[in-house]
């Protein structure tokens, strides 16, 4: 994996290089640990043109844990307790730098106003989401964390569907998933598990609360793993008791007619909003326009909410590998609703089209 | 509750108009909750002379959660899906305000660049820590919060201590702690829990793994209850077997007795490094000098890790009213080590000293 990083590195450097600046200082936590394969609170990376550091910070409470850690990288612990970013501002003088690239999106205004101070001469400028941007394609070992990630949430999934639901909370459900999540092999849930019954199923928001599960209920689950830092996520709705009702059927069929149209319109090169509205278009069409969610899906990586969006208003195109969510949904206040959720991985037409990373069944399920 | 955030608000507009500024920007979470009863994702709270405002923005997936807001604060969502910071500035000049005090060690350099962008007049200057010296010393409302997290901590421990443990796993008994945690009422754990054993026992920061107990183990547990937003922190270690080891027996008794000296140095006016100190001279006495943590102990209240400091270094003084916990530790590479860890109240000694809020016995129990 070492080579990987120092890859990732270069094409940071040639970023940085394009846009005049010989340093750069990466500071937020994924984008940390996409480039050095590991992120101890508070650590940073520091890079030049032929140099490279990790600076981390011994942490209150001990040294930071640098275990996993690319090894061909040098990381250095500060003994002191101060800021990796501070020091990282003095050492690039210390290495000739005139400018350094810094991520104004995370650094507050603080730790900039501490760095211009240990370094006056310095210039500072916004290295923006460059990052971010190279983390966007994922390589084939990012997607089989993200496949094995998968695989776990389905697993845990279908295990609670073979246990008897009526008469438990939402939260012993949702902690049961989570427990289940670690039994798998997860580091953890990739986000905080939702389950919903009820009035509250399909709200794509829903905190789990004491309510339990009561026959006729609709039972939205949305939850996701996370395997080696990277989190995938999964949403199904179930029905509970023998037969659901009419307007259960309904409901069900247009939100996964809706999660189709916008799984099939997942192709390199389509503008994101088009996957929006193949999916909105549906729901519209079946009278469903208010109370709709923002976006339609999202892509998921180091952090479950990446870059790109599915929403109306979203600029740019898919492209091969890469990982987005197709979650449409709708919920009716006071009466509950339905929400269907996959994560796949853009792939072109010849080789398949869009790959499914979770399984679980989309049939609506009576438990 | 409703007039508690208002006058918590109040004080905050003292604190401004003393350094000169007729209106605040309130953004790092934990602050805006401490003044507004809730922090919706993203809110932020716009304080002028006679007026405020809690600014939300749509999130990705819905509406902003406001249910547990103050009612007696006007709730503003943006539906633009913009940054309600930058929504903030351009309102404080609609005001007619001439500066913005705000939390330049939250705001990014980004944000804060796009503030000035939208109010070039407005002169924004810093708020530093104002809120969080509000937050320093707690009323009886929110140490009786932090009272039912100790609680709910305790039962959970409580509870463990009766099953048995060998040939479990760290990670197990981890996500068991944090079920019973919510069991017994938790809004969720305070902090991830720690499950350490055998040679990981006593490491201040230990992760859960897949290692199992087995028979002779030190076990340390450090896990804590959040309860209406306040959280916790209680340590323990055992013994597995049933008679300790000799080096066990007196490590125990050492770091026993160095969190007991800890403890009994907390009264009102003391200075906090003499709290460190009086646990890390027992440490040092019995000849553990290398390998400590550079902290015995932090203030806790919205946060896990507020101030206080209790470290060698730390300046500034213990309250009445000032939840801590004291947390002195060994660890020794390869071998395991001890960490005993409470939360009290710093009281008066005329209202009976420090207020112990988590009552799980510290004798070293064998199980």
């Amino acid at each position: 994996m070492s080579e990987v990083y120092a890859a990732r590195r270069d094409r940071l450097r040639e970023a940085c290089a394009a846009a005049g600046s010989a340093a750069a200082l990466v500071s937020r936590t994924a984008n940390v640990r996409y480039l050095a394969g590991a992120a101890p609170a508070g650590a940073v990376l520091l890079l030049g043109t032929d140099t490279e550091v990790l600076l981390c910070s011994t942490s209150p409470l001990g040294r930071p844990d640098t275990a996993s850690a690319d090894e061909g990288l040098r990381t250095q612990v500060l003994s002191s307790g101060g800021d990796p970013a501070v020091a990282a501002a003095d050492l690039a003088c210390a290495w000739g730098a005139e400018s350094l690239a810094l991520e104004e999106h995370d650094l507050t205004v603080a730790r900039h106003r501490a760095m211009r101070s240990v370094a006056p001469k310095l210039l500072l400028v916004d290295l923006g989401g460059s990052v971010e941007r190279l983390r966007f394609v994922k390589d084939e070992e990012e997607i089989s964390c993200l496949r094995i990630a998968a695989e776990i949430a389905d697993q845990a999934l279908g295990e609670l569907l073979e246990s008897i639901l009526v008469g438990r909370t939402e939260r012993h459900l949702a902690l049961e998933l989570e427990r289940r999540l670690v039994d798998h092999g997860a580091e953890g849930p990739a986000f905080p598990t939702s389950v919903a019954t009820g009035p509250n199923a399909g709200h794509p928001t829903h905190a789990p609360t004491d309510r339990r599960v009561e026959e006729g209920d609709f039972l939205t689950v949305c939850m996701g793993a996370a395997y080696r830092g990277y989190r995938c996520e999964i949403g199904r709705t179930f029905v509970i008791g023998t037969s659901p009702a009419d307007w259960q059927v309904e409901m069900y069929d247009m939100v996964f007619a809706a999660q189709r149209a916008g799984r099939e319109a997942l192709a390199p090169g389509t503008p994101c909003r088009e996957v929006d509205r193949a999916a909105r278009e549906v729901l519209g069409s079946a009278g469903f326009t208010q109370g709709l969610m923002p976006l339609t899906g999202h892509g998921v990586g180091l952090e479950i909410d990446e870059d790109p969006r599915l929403a109306p208003s979203a600029m740019g195109k898919l492209d091969t590998c890469v990982p987005v969510t197709v979650e449409p949904g709708v919920h009716l206040p006071g009466r509950g609703g339905v929400r269907i959720d996959d994560t796949l991985v853009v792939r072109p037409e010849a080789d398949g089209g869009p790959e499914l990373l979770t399984i679980t069944t989309k049939e609506l399920l009576a438990l």
